[in-house]
């Protein structure tokens, strides 16, 4: 997506621990005309795969998720990271590692909103060990809902999620990959 | 806000704890056609104050914050309960105290994304005690930007976080209001 590989090429920097920081635009400050463009794209993408839910974890993937879900009409379960007084009802749950954190937490949802009939869309921002993602397909299996398509905003090449997925045989679209070359320099594919 | 307050109505639950549940709609699963008629409300209350930014907390505050970001055409800025590695520059930063979670952490801001010309519109799914909202307001305190509006979408009349924000001046306007009689039983002011 040319609009996003643009973005990152002027705003964004690649840290030594190859953490991508795109927060002008992204992940903390949201350019929400660029977050709208991203929603669409998702859905030109996706719209074939009939998605019935659109899930992504806490934080940074609700708004995304939010603006993709308005072009599809289906609505958004975001997993959290903690269960607090008000998730009330049983939950399904999956064990993650962040990679920009440096820690390892669960991720729930509440049995009561995704089930075994749905088509799942997945949404985040970023993928890049692939954590986070595993975590929330396993949340599907333990509904018996199906993964029909995995949309992410920007993938490291560097790490290993990606290819991960793609030898699983997902449905994985990222909008934007982000390559290191042997001097830390960062490059973008659109 | 009618469509909200009948939601509440059909598929809220008030726990003994003053915990109002909506999770079904608004801040687990989030139903987008609701948020998207929530977005449009804040638009139609807080036009005439002309934001230039919409701030909100993470986690639940984002995806409304968003919806509501389109109609505006401004960005969003969340404010992160910790600063992880993805966050480079400088903060700002205020202590907020959880009534749902019953812990007490920090909120940040990178300084950059927020300035002293902003007129800041604050978004938020809850208002109860008020204490999101005051970090909130603090972070942009510290920046020089001003506090044009706190739009809500569900504030509980029998906690204290709406008295204070109106006798202290603020432009709040909260879309349901939940009251709690004696026999802890919810109804809803639309």
């Amino acid at each position: 997506m040319e609009l996003l590989k643009r973005k990152i090429e002027t705003e964004g920097k690649l840290l030594d621990g190859g953490v991508v920081i795109v927060s002008g635009f992204l992940n903390h400050r949201m350019d929400i005309g660029l977050i709208d463009e991203i929603g669409r794209e998702f859905y030109r993408l996706f719209e074939s795969a009939k998605p019935t839910l659109i899930l992504t974890v806490e934080a940074s993937g609700i708004g995304i998720a939010c603006m993709a879900a308005r072009y599809f009409g289906k609505d958004v379960l975001f997993a959290k990271k903690k269960a607090g007084k008000n998730v009330a009802g049983e939950v399904y749950s999956a064990s993650v590692k962040s990679f920009t954190k440096g820690t390892t937490f669960n991720i729930v949802v509440d049995k009561n909103y995704i089930s075994a009939g749905d088509r799942v869309l997945i949404i985040d921002d970023f993928l890049a060990e692939g954590e986070a993602t595993a975590g929330l397909i396993d949340l599907c299996r333990q509904a018996g809902a199906e993964v029909c398509g995995i949309g992410i905003c920007i993938e490291k090449s560097f790490q290993p999620g990606g290819g991960k997925l793609r030898r699983a045989g997902y449905n994985l679209h990222s909008l934007a990959i982000v390559d290191r070359d042997e001097n830390g320099q960062m490059s973008v594919r659109g």
